[in-house]
């Protein structure tokens, strides 16, 4: 059985664009017609830029067209503040890259998820970290503008907190202010446990209904919302199942590779294999997600890491060393 | 010089009906024309009921026409659950007679304020304990809905957090959730140190410009968001000018009435007290205002007697000895 | 190979009695010399209590003398206070049996653990909800002390916070306030998914070195303290290893009991299971603790639960529909 | 009547060494007998430092032998960090002066007051920045403890929420800990709204019953404790009939200096000015403390330049531009 099958009947969705990537490239590192992907090494992270090119990319690859650039770094998840600089000034040369701004452009940053969550509250975190700018143009000196552009911010609560669709807050507020780029900041699922807290991804396609860990129902795109959107967003909790199923390949990979062993390999049913892993995750109706004991400052060190990024990549005239003293 | 004269220069605004309206009578208790005012006593608190009935009330008291209730509680600042949930019931009922609601209405509960500074924390406070059922109402069975209406909540930050006017998040979400009223819940400045977290005022006509603790620039009311707008609030602020004030007045009354002195109280000059005032509070730019120590208490309890009376008030069929399992 | 022993191999302890004696029973429910279990079942919960009776039973058991209760009950994990009101209740009889305590006892509740971190902050939260008494003794008058035992509470942070191991502070502060009896809170690492967040075990024995998430080096018992130690604890972590290993327990299962496959079963060498399992969890160094993604929710709940509980058997005169009002 | 009469009558303590001075010396500026200060200036702040030299210096300024060191800056108030690290760093020159301290010494800082009261927040805030690092000295290798001294943090809490004198639980520390110093970080109270959290006071005689805005009742000092005690403290709260004395002083000054008015001033009996700012402070029971409404934000602003002045004199190791990478 084919581990996006797997997938499938776990009803995991592959949040990261750079996980299904890999898992369609597999082992034998085919290309995929219609997606092109670049790799970058830095001092303390990767940067990876797959780039969805045409339909049969899209069909392939189960997203829409657009680039999608993924910093990997283990160390997001150490705390080493002087570390998490250097990745933020890397992350920051990347969004400079992708994001379509203008000296006078305005940003709506929307920090989404649920703030009591701990798991769920990435987007939240990095709002509050940030600076909101847009009401100092409206009322400041010139001189006090210099090199900034202007940003307002907003974390618009979840469903379950305010029984308003988190799409339908932003919408109307976009209506009213009618700024030129919508960047929002999620919480994703992990397809490893590796990715856990240790991946960043932004994609110019916006967020697509059912990704991130909040259920969303409504798209948050340049189709909903007609202005461009940029997704940024962290892994911070994986499917039980998912442990369980990276177990299960080892333990294959063990059965496959073993001489004495890879006649039970060809004996083992995949759909007893499902039913074992549904079965382990019972308890939470089999739809235990987790997050490492450790989430409270991973989530910190992430949300600094991309507050800083922001303010570096939407404030050309902030000095790298200074940008902290900018931040709440 | 009249106090509010006084009040005038040192730019204090009046943020409860019932302390313009106090002013405006004086000691000698006459009749506003214009304005009515009932009064009911309850075991822990006093309800006053002051209408403005026509436009020579409105200029008078210097707001719009209207209803404004006002509930009076020093036993609000003390750690007693038991009276607070007493003071709910009586303003529940308060509520369920001022509030335009059909069975069928569609509420939106607003907590205006800035979470980050206690004393202006005491809407996103209210919206923290009351629970939104909105979404309940487009996914559940009939069954759930009995008795229960559709609310939903929202904390739009204010202008320095976000870099957007508050009003314009409101005005974008109540043109896409199309409420059939607003509820905003916001912390107010108190005309004397008695009132501060020991008053609950409800008003139907909105916020107005400038009102509240916040620096509001637009209203939030009929006129601005096209549906009724009811304003809850509480005075958690006094501007220390008040206090001086408050002295100054004991000062002046005392030789007024003592034969000795009357001569020394014909002699001062009101311009002189004023000079006086401000330059006390020179070292904070003549805007001090000031809240008790006790301040994260006393929000918490203003804050949840207030959404308490919400959910009875809005939820019909809420059981009075139920509610608090309702809340958050 | 035994699940015991892979425990010892991934270096897993398990916290619960109640584990380690379903361990130890195994599948064919044998009596464990030296040790008792009794069971009740209540409406909404379970309550197993475990009595190590000799030195075979604890030799066996692997843990002190003492009696070992666990209330059981899959509803912490749902938001319905009536039903943790019940829980409750049941659970402050059984304190009220295991409790050593006179009319006039002093009665110290220590909540250890991490208040930064989400799954390590139950004590704390428990600490926070709990209303300590002992300073009204000394200046109040009788009535006031009418059916309330004297009761103060201390969360000491842990060694990573503040520089010193936590029974320092604790022992440094009983030999200060000289309490009669010693109350710990803590958060525990559970031995399977189902347990955790579900699960309250309290303990005669106190605690001992290694137990709990947090790592502590000195044993928290009557042998270090000097007075009797009681410890509260739920499981609010499981090791990445025990998904993975419960997974793994089905498959064998599952080859065991189909005759095709039982082969197989027979061939699988435990040490390779091991060396897989291992592998999964490399990432995060062979210690990935995992916590569901509703950590912050579920951790409320027990704590409340907790602290209402001990308020109900601490305080002989506090009325349990009154219970909530006396928690802060 | 003299102020500090004024004072006395409304149980005012004065918590600022430098206030007490200043009202000692008066207008006049006169030399006090066995007192001696020195003041030096800074970008960003003044310095003065008080010293007791004796018992007559003592009985005059009620209070005990040693120095006292008070920077002030109102720039502490402003959201700076370039400013605030300015200051940080001549605050650490200031400590280094003050603190006993040799190569090898063990360092206990303790954060006095009430976390859940923002004004009293000031220690435990302190804490919560500041890195422990004695637990590292026992098990880390040799290198990784170039240039720092062991330190130790603790919140105990006030009697309010623990039931127990914070005295008492550092005082059990103590005898465990076997610190050589013991640092106390306290909110205090102002003698005048111009130093509300714009003054940080360091003292070489520890705290005494009754400072501070939590009423403690034993001292923490030399004496009790058996360790040199230094405690440093910022005003975060100011009694309301300090303000209404402020304006007081200013009327009578008016009058005094005001030709025509000084027949008023003669006459103006000075119980009867205790009797006003008393019956304007009734409605709190003449104990209303107040506080900045913008006390949030000035809190954690003190609060960082404590620790980070800390980390700077404790460390002698710590490089000034890395020495934010160290806090919390």
């Amino acid at each position: 059985m084919k581990t996006s099958e797997l997938y499938n009947l776990l009803g995991i969705n592959l949040d990261l664009a750079v996980e299904a990537h890999e898992l369609l490239r597999g082992e034998a590192g085919r290309e995929i017609p219609g997606v092109k992907m670049d790799e970058e090494n830095y001092d303390h992270s990767t940067v990876k830029i797959i780039t969805i090119l045409d339909e049969q990319g899209e069909q392939i690859m189960g997203r829409a067209k657009g680039t999608y650039v993924t910093l990997e770094s283990p160390e997001l998840r150490v705390n080493n503040k002087m570390v998490h600089k250097n990745i933020s000034e890397v992350f920051a040369e990347k969004l400079k890259q992708i994001l379509p701004l203008n000296d006078d452009s305005v940003i709506l940053v929307v920090g989404l998820g649920n703030w009591n969550a701990t798991p769920d509250s990435l987007g939240p975190k990095v709002v509050n970290f940030s600076m909101a700018t847009r009401h100092l143009f409206q009322y400041a000196p010139q001189e006090l503008q210099q090199g900034l552009r202007s940003v307002c911010v907003l974390a618009p609560g979840v469903l379950g907190i305010t029984g308003i669709e988190t799409a339908e807050i932003i919408k109307g507020t976009v209506d009213r202010v009618k700024p030129d780029l919508l960047i929002c900041v999620d919480a994703l699922a992990a397809g490893s446990v590796e990715r856990i807290n240790s991946t960043i991804q932004v994609a110019t396609t916006g967020i697509n209904p059912g990704s991130g860990i909040g259920n969303k129902r409504l798209g948050i795109n340049e189709e909903t919302m007609g202005i461009p959107v940029i997704a940024i967003g962290v892994p911070t909790v994986v499917h039980a199942g998912i442990i369980t199923h990276q177990a299960m390949e080892q333990l294959f990979n063990h059965l496959q590779t073993t001489p004495a062993l890879q006649h039970v390999y060809a004996g083992l049913q995949p759909v007893a294999v499902n039913e074992i892993i549904n079965k382990v995750l019972e308890p939470f109706g089999g739809q235990l997600m987790v997050t490492p004991k450790e989430v409270d400052d991973q989530i910190s060190f992430t949300a600094k890491v991309i507050a800083t990024s922001l303010a570096l990549a939407l404030h050309p005239g902030m000095p790298p060393d200074q940008v902290e003293h900018y931040l709440q």
